[in-house]
């Protein structure tokens, strides 16, 4: 599969084309789809008589960088909107041209109400500058075996998943996650306000009893970086969605060899990467 | 408006009920809800030889927390699942009864892969152990007038939102945040893959520009904790959401006199707190 998604080395626009394949019916149509840029802004603060430093890491979409950098300073109360002198994409000689449009100072005229610890970097916000997407997440992966899937089964996950959402039929507010073996067996499902805790904890549930980690993970929403980065981590090799992918976790999951299936329902998906383990 | 939000006095359960008020059509009803429960989660991390840390502050819905400790910990590549020795809820005796059953601290036989830096403590965080939820915004809050929005109106903002939501229809994967007039004029929208940075976006935008934040807040998904907390930081009086708002973002709004309305279409919504907002 080609894509733009690779192509690191432009100023990152608010989405990006790559190559899906789609399954509606009985037919599966090649075609080009757009897809939700995610890049990692990095917000430095610098005020007089200090050196530019970095107070927040956070993935968003390019585009208004100034406005989110600003908002985010004032929301967190670390400055003032009336003591903001500059705003401006980092020009650092080192960094490469993409980081550079991933990198605003807000400069201000007086010190802060009060500087953020520097956060700790997390897998999500190691992407900048690494030559390689994958490299960003670090250590050895576990190996994941080359398992198939039938798209029958993989089009009925979204349904399986529901049957056990309680927590959503009562309040519509929570996310789910589940694992499920290669051939469709529902292993665990756990909900969440927050997508990424739904993840840590259907896959800490198997941790904890202890079992090795199922192949398919299936999502109740999106699909963000940093929920691939957990699955590859957890050596899962399929992930399998209800609403869309961003353009970085398609670039983990294609340089990762894991699975990205979007908008999957009875009758149709969308495979973003990893076609090969679809049996058709 | 009473409700169990404001009972911090006993284990958290999923879910919470509040009362509710629901426009369907030209009725006015009155009736309970269940809200998905959103509460602070302290993890520590403890070894041999070194005392509980803590490793990172995550909000969640209560439930299975210790599948969700040992996931994130993997996840983030801090510990090896065979390490770990026991998970327990922390028992200080300083924590009060509620605090107990918000901080899990998982203990391994050996020094971690890494030891997270201690995480900033954002505001989101900082929650547990406070008299009053609003306390945790911290700092003077902007005053808010008591305008009210004709009811008409308020249906008819995630319309006008979408209206402007061109990189959705493209792509299906970004939420959007708009700031509206109390009149229902459109200011700003803004979109992102992440909803707090959408948030950022339409503020920073006021901000930059300068001009005074507009009164409505309209999301093209669900109400967390810290979005109702941007709005109150950024002195925004009414938030309306096409999805559901979580047990703590109505907790924070009811304190801090900001409304909440959900689940908002042209014929229906829900309000979970400042009802008088609402011009019937």
């Amino acid at each position: 599969m080609t894509s733009e998604l690779t192509r690191r080395d432009r100023r990152p626009g608010p989405s990006v084309r790559t190559r899906v394949v789609e399954y509606a019916g009985e037919a599966r149509l090649e075609h080009e789809d757009r897809l939700a840029t995610e890049e990692p802004l990095e917000i430095r603060l610098a005020w007089p008589g200090a050196p530019a430093r970095r107070v927040a890491v956070t993935m968003r979409t390019p585009g208004h960088d100034f406005e989110l950098a600003v908002g985010w300073l004032v929301h967190e109360r670390v400055i003032e909107p009336a003591r903001i002198a500059a705003v401006r994409y980092c020009t650092d000689t080192d960094l490469s041209p993409l980081e550079q449009f991933n990198v605003v100072t807000v400069e201000v005229t007086s010190p802060p109400l009060r500087v953020p610890g520097a956060r700790d970097v997390s897998s999500a916000c190691g992407v900048c500058g690494k030559e390689s997407i994958a490299d960003a997440v670090g250590g050895p992966l576990p190996r994941v075996s080359d398992f198939q899937v039938p798209l029958d089964v993989v089009r009925g996950l979204p349904d399986r998943l529901r049957e056990e959402q309680a927590g959503f039929a009562r309040t519509g507010g929570l996310h789910a996650a589940g694992l499920f073996e290669v051939d469709g067996t529902r292993v665990v499902v756990r909900e969440d306000v927050g997508r990424h805790n739904a993840v840590d904890k259907a896959v800490g549930a198997v941790l904890l009893e202890p079992r090795a980690v199922p192949g398919v993970l299936v999502l109740s929403g999106r699909v963000g970086f940093e929920l691939v980065q957990k699955a590859v981590v957890s050596g899962i090799g399929l992930v399998v969605a209800v609403g869309a992918p961003s353009s970085l976790a398609v670039a983990l999951a294609q340089e990762s060899g894991v699975g990205v299936v979007g908008f999957t329902r009875p009758d149709r998906c969308v495979v973003y990467a990893g076609d090969q383990r679809l049996g058709v």
